[in-house]
């Protein structure tokens, strides 16, 4: 059997071994710490640096074809190392549009894709000049390396686009629009090299502080054009960037329509509820992906599906927690990562299926704050 | 969190590790070679002998529960574990009845529970007394470490028995009556130390050569009485026995009821389904239950559930069939352990879940005699 290695040791490879069992595979990663989420559950865990070409090369010598957990390898590395002959998937120049936020605004707008209003910034009177047209606030954000709410500024005024930037140094900034937002919606495709895309139903991603903290699939109330709409193009763009592997696109919902917001070329936290709600989950299908192996079925396997983040809070103490948790609701299915509890840290998730989704989304809301224990400070 | 360390490292274990990690566990194995089907995806598996008091007591020193993928750990080492203190799933006075089947017989009888006739073999002329009564043929039957068909002889004859109590020596062995089977019937349950106990639908096993092939959920056509009286039975046994984690329930069907002919206390062939086709699989049910933590809902996922074992065929390159299989049905679920093909061996399994029971057999027996590859003579 072919060997995959992950570069990166996270939840997202932790869920992928489980995956990589069934096929009968054993998930080779790379781990920053010999108690990173996945190092922790898999056989030989490389502990090694992901910004180390020789490394990583090392690393790759002992697979057949490398992925990631992240998008933090630099883009240097992935074309040497595609270029000593190691099968990269996704490859470099798919992978530039996940991790550098201008080049993936300027491709979306080259293939018509519906971005929001954005431009780089180069001078101080940039934010300015964008916002005379846009009005403010506007938006702005770090090229590279944001997430999770990092790296993202809400600017009111001249004066405090300056300040901020003063404030950042050197980091490459752009900025945007402050889209009226509806809600936030998710398309998730998986892609071969052969071409073979899959999309899952497009779900509705919750977010506080920045943070995804529920998905609900499929999105609630989504009519079927503006469904059909989001999963095309979620498989355009997989099809146009040439992404081989998982495919997240986060997408806005407004009065006037779709626009698309980040990608992700991985398993995603949007894609969570595919391990029970749907025929093959994301992290099978990033595997089969990878391995240019066909495509298992994306149907969801309940008419509702609820996930709830599991965020640190102040009582570190989840294992204490987690039989309570089982005991209050025997339907709900419990993923935990295995990592330190931290304020704030995405630490599990918890997915319910049923057939109402309200009801499932209280549900797994419930579990996931119980989880957590004493809220830090306001509603957990 | 605590560590459960499972005693045996094959396919069970395996799948039992995707389990833990799912609640944060990391499950430590004890197996017998590196190369075993867990050891190969666990993180640092433990190689030793389970048949070595002193390796046992090493291996439960750095376990907080201490459960099995197989009954073959000498019983009198069960019970200097327990009177060491280690914490011990199931129990060895229940484990008892899954290792020896003439105690098994016996105190099922004393529990009122249906068992075919029988009677421990002592002398030579006892299989001949035995037959006066039930008429031949009759089976004669190992009273310890017979599975899969192996242990098992059909006599038809005095000087038949003759010759196999010759041939086997010393080997303890007992007769049973011929049993008129319809079809086999499997009842899953599993038994927290506090009582809990929860039952899964009740499965049809379908047999080849004295090795489960087939499992269909819910036994298809099995009256309501009828599948509630097997649960029942199963659950009597684990309360009654004292089982703690999963009890297994082979059944006979006949014209006139129900007779239990086999226990397993571990996660079991019959409940493989339970991984795609219940809300919680036998696997995170075993492991709740010797923690001592809730048990979770064993509802059925779909109306029709079919597990097809992939037997080892001629042709050992199970992964290069595998590609095509997962071509030809999109919606089957494979699972592969890891092992080396021989030929009859139990290697992976397959399940589909669907609306109609004919189908989702039709379509788990295609994938599974595909991934099997050239029949060993005869029908795959």
């Amino acid at each position: 059997m072919p060997v995959v290695g992950m570069v990166g040791a996270g939840q997202l490879a932790r869920m992928t071994h489980q995956a990589a069992i069934a096929l009968g595979l054993s998930l080779r990663v790379l781990a920053e710490r010999p108690t990173d989420s996945a190092a922790l559950v898999v056989a030989d865990p490389v502990v090694g640096d992901y910004r180390d070409l020789d490394e990583l090369l090392d690393f790759a010598s002992r697979c057949d074809v490398l992925t990631f957990d992240h998008e933090h390898v630099p883009a240097e590395h992935l074309h040497a190392l595609v270029d000593k002959g190691v099968v990269v998937h996704p490859g470099p120049d798919a992978l530039l549009h996940a991790q550098d936020k201008v080049a993936m605004r300027s491709r979306l707008a080259d293939l018509g894709v519906p971005v929001p209003r954005w431009r780089r910034i180069d001078t101080r009177g940039d934010v300015a000049d964008f916002a005379a047209a846009t009005g403010w606030p506007v938006m702005v954000k770090a090229v590279t390396g944001g997430y999770d709410g990092r790296g993202v500024w809400v600017v009111d005024a001249p004066g405090e686009a300056e300040r901020l930037m003063s404030a950042v140094g050197s980091i490459a900034l752009y900025v945007e629009e402050h889209v009226a937002v509806r809600r936030e919606l998710a398309a998730l495709v998986a892609r071969r090299p052969s071409g073979e895309v899959a999309a899952w139903p497009v779900v509705e991603t919750v977010q506080r502080d920045g943070i995804c903290v529920e998905v609900l699939a499929p999105a609630p109330g989504l009519t079927i054009d503006r469904a059909e709409e989001a999963r095309q193009l979620a498989v355009t763009i997989a099809t146009e960037l040439d992404v081989v592997g998982m495919l997240a696109v986060e997408l806005f919902e407004t009065a006037d329509g779709l626009l698309v917001n980040e990608l992700a070329m991985r398993p995603h936290n949007s894609g969570h509820w595919t391990i029970e709600g749907a025929g093959t989950s994301q992290f099978e299908q990033h595997l089969r992906a990878v391995l240019d192996w066909p495509l298992g079925e994306t149907a969801a396997t309940a008419p509702a599906v609820a996930m709830a983040n599991v965020l640190g809070g102040i009582d570190s103490d989840l294992g204490g927690r987690l039989p309570g948790v089982l005991g209050a609701d025997p339907g709900v299915r419990v993923h935990l990562y295995g990592k330190d509890v931290r304020p704030g840290r995405k630490v599990g998730h918890v997915t319910v299926l049923g057939q109402d989704p309200a009801e499932v989304r209280a549900r797994a809301v419930a579990a996931a704050t119980a989880l957590r224990g004493t809220a830090l400070g306001g509603p957990a």
